[in-house]
């Protein structure tokens, strides 16, 4: 059995996306992170921002809140588009060999066997300085926001998958991008993919 | 800076010990397991068997009562078990290039910047015909025997460490044993640990 699509979940500021396109690019296939709120931008109408930020992360103090919007009011628009954001990578997984960055692609292909599920974190520092070079300061402190982001991204991981955010048992291959680098974690999860 | 020291956690049945030992072969140096079982006997006059359990495992429905006992009491035999172990791989790693596994060996050089931190982990199925081809049949089933030493290895860790066991922030490369197979990770760990 081979691997046709690899899932890369991440940390924010590891190089998660940056790691993913480059794999891509490398194996020749299609790297699907933003190309993903863009469709879903055009099947739901919402904005391009508005989903970036509900279709990954769920807002400090929501989380009681959105699941009690769940049980009585329906589907909530985060609820929407989780939907159609689901639908549009079990589509992408059927039709072609890719990688797939973030979103909650391991949960939801985790019933084929032919998926590489990866992810990459890094310690604090790396991912600060990392942070601030390519997305430059802000008001906050780059520590506070990586905490607040890991957090939204935690509870959002959690709320629709109910497994554990960065539990290595849900992936094939976990690697901390700060120690071995982007080059290297590359080459490694080249390797792995091509493996069988 | 390049590794000395690497430690593998792993869950029971993923292969860990088997690929801890040939890794460490391969790489010319040793590999500390039972060994350190032998050592913490020679330090603390207790039984082997008796410091296998003790020194990675808390016996089931023990955990808020072990936890009262050193709070009122001063240390247990579980505790003193613990400072012997950790006073011998502190000392391991400080003498010599090898492999430790397990006995929360990552957490316990968590400071030193040369320690390559693995966790091994596998599927149900995988380690079930592992541990059933190696150990033979018990009156248990595999899966439950597998579930209860999840839990017990999972609640020495939090304990001790007060970290999340199995959480891939905690160690720089997490691996599927059954998706990649004993060689590959042998290989891929090898790399890993002579890349610098």
């Amino acid at each position: 059995m081979s691997y046709k699509i690899i899932t890369i979940s991440r940390q924010f500021g590891s190089g998660g996306r940056t790691i993913g396109r480059r794999l891509a690019d490398e194996l020749g296939i299609k790297c699907y992170d933003r190309q993903i709120i863009d469709q879903v931008a055009e099947e739901s109408g919402f904005d391009r921002e508005y989903i970036k930020e509900k279709g990954e992360y769920v807002p400090h103090g929501r989380i009681g809140n959105l699941m009690n919007r769940w049980s009585y009011y329906g589907p909530t628009n985060e609820e929407r588009i989780w939907q159609i954001q689901s639908d549009i990578i079990l589509d992408l997984a059927d039709k072609e060999s890719c990688v797939i960055v973030g979103r909650c692609a391991d949960y939801l292909l985790k019933d084929r066997d032919d998926v590489l599920k990866v992810f990459l974190h890094a310690d604090m520092a790396y991912r600060a300085e990392r942070i601030v070079r390519l997305y430059g300061e802000t008001d906050q402190k780059p520590e506070k926001r990586l905490t607040d982001k890991d957090k939204q991204r935690r509870a959002y991981y959690q709320i629709y998958t109910d497994m554990e955010y960065g539990d290595a048992r849900n992936y094939h291959i976990c690697l901390n991008t700060g120690a071995f680098g982007e080059e290297y974690c590359i080459k490694l999860l080249k390797d792995a993919f091509l493996k069988q």
